[in-house]
């Protein structure tokens, strides 16, 4: 019998980082920023937009408004001018998204996009459709390179969570190998994390961000695993239902 | 009664992200590279070297030679040719290193030592000077950026966990916030690795590149505590002991 291959999984900390990786092209990129944007996209999805065009500049994503297409988008965790959605997940659900386009920009997460555009495939990943997401990796059967969008060019907390969720699965289910030691560290942090994600965040930076954006409310949103199956795909330039392509 | 100031700790996983430090030019920066280049350069000033000029290139290396420099350094781990010095942090002691001057440029360390020649002051961690640097540190009472340097601009275990030990101390022991989620995770990492270090290393990629080389027998040295007293400082463009400054 032939002896099934072994896969790797790595996880990339930062986009500053991302360079570095040398099996990147070889690689499904999975894209993490769960405050919020990840967590704002499969909730967009789960409730039926048609498409979601990520883009990395403001001024883009102006030329868009002007040609007539929703916007959304932060910087630094504030909504930027003239955005057709709030800041919140929540706002990213029901009438407000089925059937549209959106196009969105955030501080961090529609970077990391942008830089992973030459790789295999990019799916987005949070912790809303964390089974679904690790069920679709396995059956791919491929190399898998976890991408934080971190904070700004930085490690954060809840993005390396949730890559070790990620890496704890594929390696406990699958034939992945955590061949890198920040997927062994995401791993390590997930363990201490997994039975009280909440207590653990609470010491993160992020988090009081958010306390003073007054977004305390949707933290326990963004931390509650699979609330949806769907699986945000990249194909040409937007994100789309992996079952659509 | 005059509030005491509180201090900021910050970690930093990877010369890659460097940049990304707002504070970088107000704080004493710890340059750590555990396998090997900051555990031989504290071997060395233990062995009273007179003084270590890093250079970040094999080039500026070579020109040093030729003006009859001692030279030192390894690129993947392997040692350059030409190089006055083996590969191991036993190289770095008795007369082979007394009152000399050493020039040196290794893969991950001597960049980041280039890369932080701007702040406040630059010194040298490892786990043979921790007690020693921890204590210099809480004397001078300044904001800390502890600069892993990695592996080729990737996170290490062995690295991320020494930030954590210097982390924790000046936590505990003194006036010191952790004020980004790198050092609160490497405090994390370091409480499941401290009992065991050997152990918890056992699982980084990088023991295994060590142990391809034959280098097995340093990993022991290399993570045991305050062997030493010394702490090196950047000075100009080289390295002495703090007393001689």
């Amino acid at each position: 019998m032939e002896k099934e291959k072994i896969r790797n999984l790595e996880v990339c900390f930062s986009p500053a980082n991302f360079p570095f990786y040398q099996n990147k092209e070889e690689s499904i990129i999975v894209i993490v920023d769960i405050l919020r944007a990840t967590t704002a996209i499969c909730t967009a999805f789960e409730h039926k937009v048609a498409k979601i065009i990520p883009v990395a500049t403001l001024e883009e994503t102006y030329k868009y408004k002007n040609s007539g297409f929703l916007i959304a988008g932060e910087r630094d965790g504030k909504v930027i001018e003239g955005a057709d959605f709030g800041n919140s997940p929540y706002n990213f659900m029901g009438n407000a998204v089925k059937n549209k386009t959106i196009v969105i920009t955030t501080t961090n997460g529609t970077q990391a996009v942008e830089m992973a555009k030459n790789c295999l495939d990019i799916v987005i990943g949070s912790f809303l459709n964390l089974n679904a997401l690790c069920e679709m990796l396995i059956k791919q059967n491929k190399d898998v390179l976890i991408l934080c969008a971190g904070w700004k060019n930085r490690f954060n907390l809840e993005d390396s969570i949730f890559a070790g969720a990620v890496a704890e699965k594929l390696n406990n289910e699958a034939n992945y190998s955590l061949n890198c030691d920040s997927a062994m560290a995401s791993v390590d942090l997930w363990q201490i994390a997994k039975n009280n994600i909440l207590d653990y965040i609470e010491k993160s930076s992020h988090r009081h961000r958010l306390k003073k954006l007054g977004l305390d409310d949707v933290l326990e949103y963004c931390f509650t695993p699979n609330i949806t199956k769907t699986i945000p795909v990249f194909k040409e330039n937007y994100f789309v239902e992996i079952s659509k392509l």
